[in-house]
């Protein structure tokens, strides 16, 4: 996993927020909270997504919304999440 | 989802505390934490591995964890994880 920036991740999360709110605490209980989660964990779960790892109602939602960012982007939106208090 | 019990699911969870940690945090960076997550996401998550909707190389490890559990087991533990602060 690339070094995250979680000042740059803020800015290339501009749609996670509406299922993961804003302080990352998911607004809806199927979704999950991402504060304060394992970084390296998130990473690799974005990275699930984008390869087909994951199937469910959300998969094709969430393969969506990853599939065009970088391995770099990845890594700084799991920092911003992760550095939530 | 049944309605979770959280003191039975702490019974009902010996091995994740390994992984996830006695406390819900994670202490390997690969490995989700689960203190205050939400409890239909993790319940959703559970159901997953035991559904094979989810691969890589924790899939089959998880699996096997959650396979024999019945779905209250599954609620009563994603209680239990949901309510550690």
């Amino acid at each position: 996993m690339p070094k995250g920036d979680a000042s740059k991740g803020e800015i290339k999360t501009p749609s996670c927020r509406f299922c993961h709110g804003s302080n990352g605490i998911a607004p809806q209980p199927s979704y999950p909270n991402l504060a304060g989660q394992q970084p390296q964990y998130l990473y690799d779960a974005m990275l699930a997504y984008t390869n087909d790892m994951r199937k469910g109602p959300m998969a094709s939602m969430m393969k969506g919304q990853l599939q065009n960012l970088s391995t770099q982007d990845l890594a700084d939106i799991a920092a911003y999440y992760s550095e939530m208090k």
